[in-house]
Order: structure tokens, then C-alpha cells, then sequence
């Protein structure tokens, strides 16, 4: 795939992949993709990562069921990060967050302040 | 300061910092810091990021006068990466868009579909 090649993946074969909702703009999360999830990707418009900690394939949502929908893919200037506009099902985080990012700075102090996953 | 020392940062001593505009909610950039450029961040609330490829401090705007206002900062759920909604001097990207995402897909191709900084 052409796209694929445009692609500059680091040193480890991973490429930095932020996830924002497509229909409020929160951004979501951030994790990796190889070549070959990226290429899964991009097939198959459903979210997919490589784990750097288990070193594996990591489809979003493949136990959980909070998949992510693929609206918009887009890649930055240097050609080393992507971001993906997509539709959340349920929650991105595994703590029970909508977000993963749901601790805000509030001085010297990381307070919750996201929504949690309606039940 | 107690904020930091929850911020995992990689082997290279490096932690993820995303930029997305506070007012309008667009992605703007990825790059990274160390400890020292994220101190620096958090307590001027100017962005200020370490670069990989030269491998030093890099304030952003320094030197294009493209400056980034913190407004909020947040932190994810393992703590490798941060997300900052900033208020954006002129642009991000040094290629003249606003969002260093101005590439979106389009089939095979990378299409240029951001806005450009205007003069």
C-alpha cells in the first residue's frame, strides 16, 4: 500500500498513533502501530495497535467490545505520526474512562476530572 | 515537583506530549519532552519540547515566534504521555499549516487538506 510507504517507522518498526473522537474532537488515546497493524488499519477500518509492553498485535475493543471506527486518517509533516479521527464504542480507557487521558493538572497534583464509561 | 515524578518517561528519558488547540480542538502536533523541558513547560506555561533529531531543548516559536500557550494539561492512564490544550501563535507546523496534520487519506494517497497559516 502507497500510504504505507510514506510512513516513517522507528527504530523499534512503530509509528505513533493518536486516536480523537470524530464527533467531539476529545482525543481519546495514544499507542503504536507496526506495518503490519497499520496495514490492518487502513484495510479494515478498525483500530489497530502493536503493544510495546506484550509485543503483539492489539485490536482495540477485541475483548473489551469498545472498538474504535476508523472516520478520517491523517499523517503529520515529518511523516513519523499519525492521528485518526474515530468513532469510540463505549469507552477508550481500560481504567473506565471515556478518555485515557483523564487526569488534569491542578498544580502540583494529577486530578480525575474525566467521565467515566456510562454503564 | 510531585506532578513529574508520575510521568514515566521511556529509555531515552522522553515522555509523549500532544498540542491541541484549546478553542477549537484540533490536533495540532506531537513531539516530546524530557524532564527538564517538561518542568520548563509547567512552570512558564510556554511549550517547550526536546528535539530527537538534534537532540536538545527546542522552545517552540523560539525562534518563528509561533508560541504555545498551556492552558490545561493532562496526563494518561499509564503515564507515558501528555496531552496539552494550548493556545497556538500563528502555527504549528514549520511547513506553513496550522496543524502539522494537514495530510489526510484519500484512498492510497496522503491528500494536503489542512489550513494553511494565514500572513
Amino acid at each position: 500500500m502507497g500510504l504505507i510507504d510514506q510512513v516513517k517507522f522507528d527504530d523499534k518498526g512503530l509509528v505513533t498513533a493518536i486516536a480523537q473522537d470524530a464527533g467531539t474532537g476529545e482525543v481519546l488515546m495514544v499507542a503504536y502501530m507496526n506495518r503490519g497493524t497499520l496495514a490492518e488499519t487502513l484495510e479494515t477500518g478498525t483500530m489497530v495497535y502493536f503493544s510495546r509492553s506484550r509485543q503483539k498485535r492489539w485490536m482495540k475493543g477485541e475483548t473489551s467490545g469498545h472498538t474504535q471506527a476508523v472516520r478520517e486518517a491523517y499523517i503529520d509533516c515529518d511523516g513519523d505520526a499519525l492521528l485518526f479521527k474515530i468513532d469510540q464504542t463505549g469507552g477508550a480507557c481500560h481504567k473506565g474512562y471515556i478518555s485515557c487521558f483523564f487526569r488534569k493538572r491542578d498544580g502540583d497534583e494529577w486530578q480525575t476530572v474525566g467521565a467515566r464509561i456510562p454503564d
